[in-house]
């Protein structure tokens, strides 16, 4: 198997390119002038956004803090750097178009996994409505990969902030919650068993499926406020309340864990469903507040209300604290 | 002094966030809607490109690999991933605009490391007449920054490709040559003098000056090809060659190194400032193709000529090997 280091950062950077290209050759869309290859991407941004804004994000993962490499193939890898950064767009209530990689890697590296990574990242674009328009390839002693998102609004629609949400907002959540944290526990442990659900729990870790096309239904319903669940629901839930100034109480029988959870904390003992619901990171979820009088697009499913006072996060009108008995306490 | 693990995420995004808004504040151009601090940038694209494409491109600096934080402050760092970025826009024929980071940071390190690159980042952008949008910060073993810069073409422009030159163009360089690996070597060899000259090779290492203007104007003056110096002459020039299937014939009249690399190389022994001139990385010159019947932006000086023939670059003619003799063979 060749190496990274024995390829050189040309033919590297040639082979990842060709892995884009190969994938994007038939499916490249008219207004991406210039692709991987050059020293940068062009883009016929009239063509794309119409009018419309243009929004960009960045986020990176980095091996042995975001993944691992024994529980996720390059291609996990690839799917879940491009999954992360759209779902920041789409929490913009935009939809993604483009994804540049950056890519750090070990000169003692598979040089395989480049093109596992790239299979991965097309995989996540397809899903997402989007392509890989440009990379870059650099050695260090651990692998780091760097995804740049760019999206569009919809001609004369403005971004979803964390600001906006207002006493009174219904909030509600797209996407599924707990899931990866349920699928990182089972990994963790060792599991080795059949049972369809939890090995699904497993592919929710390995490959988030953030549901992109909410975001834009959210704006164009008036969604006052949004983001991603890539931190977990309290916390990014936190987020909004500290950038709109109100408080967010959830409900708890609207977050009741679901059947697959609740099994997967049966089998793992000492793991509470509930906190993986409310705290468990990486399901890419988005969570947004509405007017209560306006109609809601169909992916969002209410789990509280907001309401005046200091800025936090409630469950219940209590706060929540990890201690297990918390239901016990609330019920 | 804090450590950046001690902060918290959180709080190390709302530092390097705070050091950039400070910074951004009273320059935001009207048409960056959201800056940082919400999931994602919002461009208003049609006010910045006004109907011109837009080019993207990301890169990466490695610690150890890219910069050494003993030769390098937090801030020549911010000024490196800047300008290495925004040279790859300038050398498509664009303007460079917005520049978002990702920084892959120990826990261990410094927090002040943030704040400091955040300066050079800044710096680099008012130079460019580009501002810092967005960014990301996660944990990490080594330093990993990534910038990823967007630029606009002027409306009705072509982006200059690598792969347009044509036998009986001119070829020419706006930007310095072989000063960036000289500071290196002065470095290496642990340089404590006090030579003004010595000082600022030294200076051209930790921070870049690319031409950015001589990249719209290229494009202005119908440039057929054009690269930046990132990786040295030679290499940067082979890959014109090589999109474009020609030959790049250099004059080594022409690339004469200058009296203070003639200096460096006297001082530092067995350096060949020639071979700095031909091969050093770093410089970020713009390298570009021109009609010989056209006129030539000023900032562009003639180094030798596109010929017909199999892909490669040559010097008066000849392959240069990196023998020290190759100028008593040339001469």
């Amino acid at each position: 198997v060749p190496r990274v280091g024995s390829l050189g950062e040309d033919a590297l950077v040639a082979a990842v390119i060709a892995g884009f290209r190969s994938r994007s050759a038939q499916t490249a869309p008219a207004w991406l002038t210039v692709g991987p290859g050059d020293d940068a991407a062009v883009i016929d941004i009239a063509a794309l956004s119409a009018g419309g804004s243009l929004v960009a994000t960045t986020d990176t993962l980095v091996e042995g803090q975001d993944f691992r490499q024994h529980w996720s193939s390059p291609a996990d890898v690839g799917v879940k750097v491009a999954a992360q950064n759209f779902a920041d767009i789409a929490a913009m209530g935009a939809t993604p178009a483009v994804l540049l990689v950056s890519l750090a890697i070990p000169s003692s590296a598979d040089s395989a996994f480049a093109e596992s990574l790239a299979e991965g990242l097309d995989e996540e674009c397809r899903r997402a409505g989007a392509i890989v328009a440009g990379g870059d390839v650099s050695e260090a002693d651990a692998i780091v990969i760097t995804g740049t998102a760019l999206g569009v609004l919809a001609p004369g629609r403005s971004a979803v902030l964390r600001s906006g949400a207002r006493p009174g907002d219904v909030v509600a959540v797209a996407g599924t919650l707990g899931r990866s944290a349920a699928g990182w526990a089972l990994l963790e442990h060792g599991y080795r068993g059949t049972d369809g659900r939890m090995r699904d729990l497993i592919a929710a870790h390995q490959r988030p499926q953030p549901p992109y096309e909410a975001g834009p239904a959210a704006a164009a319903a008036g969604a006052s406020a949004m983001i991603d669940t890539s931190d977990g629901l309290i916390r990014d839930a936190t987020r909004i309340t500290a950038a709109s100034g109100v408080v967010i109480d959830l409900d708890s029988a609207a977050l009741a864990p679901p059947a697959d959870l609740e099994r997967a904390a049966e089998l793992l003992k000492e793991h509470d469903p509930a906190a993986w619901v409310l705290t468990g990171g990486e399901d890419h979820a988005l969570l947004a507040c509405f007017d209560p009088a306006r109609d809601r697009p169909a992916a969002f499913v209410r789990i509280g209300q907001v309401r005046d006072g200091k800025p936090a996060v409630l469950l219940d009108g209590r706060p929540w604290t990890s201690d297990p008995g918390w239901r016990h306490f609330n019920s």
